[in-house]
Order: C-alpha cells, then sequence, then structure tokens
C-alpha cells in the first residue's frame, strides 16, 4: 500500500488540543534524542509493536493481519526516522517481510541526514535464518546479521558469501528461563561505535521486545491497539512481550501522544526517565 | 479506598472536545440500553477487565495489583449503574474481593430505580468456591451461584444452606476446547426472567470473558490500560480472553469513549451493533 493514495485522517487526541492530521504528518514532529545524550554509548531504541485488545500480537503466528493500513503507514513513517530496524529471527521465520522504507519516504530520510534505507538488522542465535525466502527489499550491502558464538561456522560462511555484514555478540545467561540470549547492550554498542546508528527501531518479535525491556534498553514503546478482539492459545498468539516477570520499573511507562484513527489507537510511551 | 477522599482528575480524550472530569463524572453519563431494546430476552452485558501494556490481565495470578485507584474508582461506578455483577469462580479463587458498591454510591443506585447492592453471581462448574474465604461483602440473599448438573448434590446443599439463591443451567459443549462450559445464553434468560437483570456487569476471568465473546454475548467492553510492562510466562499472567480463536466480528469492536488519567487510559468499546 502506497501512502500516496490512502488518506484515512488521524485525530490527535493527546496532549491537547485535539487536531485532525494526515497519516503522513502523525509523527511528523517526533525527534528522538541522539547525540546530545549523556551517555550516549548506545543507540536510542524505539519498539514499535501492534496488539489487539485482547492483548495478542499474532494471530495464526503472524501480526501482519491484526494492523489496518494507517497502522502499516506509521510503521513505515517511524522506519524513515531512524537509522535501524531491528527484529529477531523468529519473526523472520513466521512471516514474510520488509524493512525497507518505501521510495517516496527517501527524500525526508535524506533531508534529515540518514542513509537513504535504514540498516535491516537481523538478531539470531540460531542458524535457521530464512533470508532469501522471507526477507523482501534489502541489498546484502545494507543487511547486518547478529549471530552468537553457537553459530556453526559453516552458516557464518554462507551468510558471508550473501554479501550481509555479520556480527557475532556475546552470549549472556539469563538466570530467570536459564536460557541463553545475545547480550543486547553489547550489540547495541556495535551498532554505534561500527555503524553509526543513534536511533534503533525494534519491531519485535516478542521475545526479543523482552529482552530488550528487561535488561532496561528500550527508551520508547509505540504500540498500536486494534479494535479486534482474537481469543487463541498461546501457540501462535503472543503478546508483545515473552519471558518472565518485568521487574517493576521505578518510572513506569510515561503516556507521551495518542492518535486515533477509526477504532485503532496508537500510543506513544516512554519507558525510561529523560535524559539518561 | 473511598471515592470521597480520592481527587485525581480525568481528562476525556475522545470523542470531542476534551474535557476534565472528576471520577466521579467520568461515567456519569452512561446509560446502557434496557428495557427499550427489541430483543430483550436476556440482559444488556458490559465487560470490564484491565490489562497491562503487554496484554496482561493478571500479575502472579491476580488481577488487583494492576490497576490505579483511579481504576478502582472506576470499576465501582461501573457497578453502581447495572443489575448484577458476574464473576467465574477462577477469579474469586484467586483472589479476595467484593462484588459490592460502597455507601456513597448506594444513593445514585436507588434514585436510577435499582436495588442498593448489584446482584453477585457467581458462575461456576466446579464445586471450589471459597465463598466464605475471599469473597467480601453480599449478604446471602445478595448472591446468585450459577452451578451446572456436574456439580455435585452435597455441594448444593452446603450452597443452599449458606442463604445464597442457586441456579443449575445446562452445560454446552465447546466443540474447539472440547472442554464444557455453563450455557451462558440459558443463564442470560435465566437472569433476566427471575432475577429481573437488566444489565449485566462481567468481571472476569478470561475464560468467563471469552465465553461471552465468542458466544456473541457481549455488548460492551471497558478496557482500562494500565501503563505498565509485566512479562511472565502464560501460568500466572493470563490475557483479558483466553481460550480458542474468536471468529472475525462483522463490526469489529467501535470505540466509544476514551479516558486518561496519569499514564492510565479508560476505553470503551462496543462490541456489537447498536439496537439488536
Amino acid at each position: 500500500m502506497d501512502g500516496t493514495f490512502f488518506d484515512e485522517p488521524v485525530l490527535r487526541l493527546f496532549p491537547e488540543p485535539s487536531v485532525r492530521l494526515s497519516v503522513e504528518d502523525v509523527y511528523g514532529d517526533v525527534r528522538f534524542p541522539t547525540r546530545d545524550r549523556p551517555s550516549a554509548s548506545r543507540p536510542y531504541v524505539v519498539v514499535n509493536m501492534i496488539s489487539s485488545l485482547d492483548g495478542k500480537a499474532t494471530a495464526s503466528g503472524k501480526a501482519g493481519p491484526i494492523g489496518s493500513p494507517t497502522d502499516r503507514l506509521l510503521m513505515r513513517a517511524l522506519r524513515a526516522r531512524v537509522d535501524a530496524v531491528m527484529i529477531g529471527a523468529g519473526t523472520l521465520r513466521a512471516e514474510k517481510l520488509t524493512l525497507a522504507v518505501p521510495r517516496d519516504l527517501k527524500a525526508s530520510r535524506e533531508a534529515r541526514g540518514l542513509r537513504p534505507q535504514p540498516l535491516a538488522v537481523l538478531a539470531t542465535g540460531s542458524s535457521d535464518l530464512p533470508l532469501e525466502a522471507n526477507l523482501l527489499g534489502p541489498s546484502p550491502d545494507n543487511l547486518l546479521v547478529l549471530t552468537s558464538p553457537e553459530t556453526p561456522e559453516e552458516c557464518l560462511t554462507e551468510l558471508s558469501s550473501s554479501g550481509a555484514s555479520i556480527e557475532v555478540v556475546p552470549e549472556e545467561s539469563d538466570s530467570v528461563s536459564s536460557s541463553s540470549q545475545l547480550d543486547l547492550a553489547r550489540a547495541l554498542e556495535t551498532l554505534k561505535e561500527r555503524y553509526a546508528v543513534d536511533v534503533l527501531l525494534v519491531e519485535g518479535g516478542p521475545v526479543l521486545n523482552h529482552t530488550f525491556v528487561r535488561n532496561g534498553l528500550a527508551d520508547e514503546l509505540f504500540l498500536t491497539l486494534a479494535p479486534k478482539l482474537l481469543g487463541g492459545a498461546r501457540s501462535g498468539t503472543l503478546t508483545i512481550l515473552e519471558g518472565p516477570p518485568v521487574p517493576p520499573q521505578k518510572t513506569g511507562p510515561k503516556l507521551i501522544s495518542v492518535h486515533l484513527s477509526g477504532d485503532e489507537l496508537f500510543l506513544r510511551y516512554a519507558l525510561r526517565p529523560p535524559g539518561w
């Protein structure tokens, strides 16, 4: 769907006063803090997810069918404002997707001093990455795969031959779930130092989101609340965070803005106090 | 917590124009359709639930700790407007609770022609109902237990001796989950015919909600979206609907109103077209 022939208006509900906006203008005034942060050894991390009213981030294993065309346009508007977009390998295994922005957003990226396309970042502890089958869009020189030391050598060789960049990131053991996951703090430093990523957009899946949130590495959450009741058992119907209980946050999520289109709500929360 | 010494203002965001309200006035203009409905063989059914941003309706098995004092006041404001409040037995087993409204709301109930306290309705297929331990408030003559034909005779005798009313409701088999549940359509007819219930408030748990929604018996959803990220595995962290996938609704949930207090959102949705 192209932004040029879709013009569902969006109502900004919060902060006041209410205004009616075109989809293109909804996040037009979003400015993510970058170089002026006191502690900028890692990118500013923004998570974007969709959920049904009953908390389901996927239906039959896929997130794609839950959102409206407006949701997809806003997802792309966020991609247009960041240096890199990250997803976990499970999300890529679940459905075909692209991390690219459409042509008509390239000019606004360039006006902001961003590269024409955000760097596509895949986080995986596994070797099962269906890049060619499911990832649409990025040329290999715009693709970075974060793998673990556990990844077999032949997989690395195969990934390398595709032309993608590869970074092997240490794993950290999770004492609660007793599983191992990529050390995201280290991964973020690498993104900042070697790939000049100041703002990173994370688009799931729920396990990757959970690792960011639990480690205090997620700065904002954009949450689309789709006007649907999906039901469904846990397999295939994940919530936006999948993992052990998250320790209570000192400063809970702070609501930044609320937009409404049709019956779909678009919520933006700060997850960490400003000026960290 | 008593409504009289709590005065966090609430901002109505939708429908426009935005207004600042006291908690008492938030649902002050709510009118549920009752006798003028064309098909009024059952009560109008309103579901009220709370969820974290990551879709969790319970933390460590309990819903109580998720909401704010404002949420609890609005929960009571809804109770003040209905003839009966229903919960499932699992919810009562999970935590101590009351289904009663505080003294200061009795006058407004009487002004609306309602009995001083809503009828407390417990839906159970099981015999394990910790009435004395966990249910605070209703006198036995204000308590109705909906049981199934499977309930052992001695349990019925014990319940009867407590003074509570008892209705044995047929079960319907669920072809999807291959479990049996109370036939809620029949239960609703009983509530209407024998107990003069025109408006029923359902407060969970998630399995009971799911049965109402899947059978098209829920007319509205009041959803509090708490500014929390809880995480947690499925056991102990249910979503607001627990059960098989819900068939897509012809008319999806329609947003009726949005209120904001602090960072907590209070959403009201119509689940069925008006005038059914």
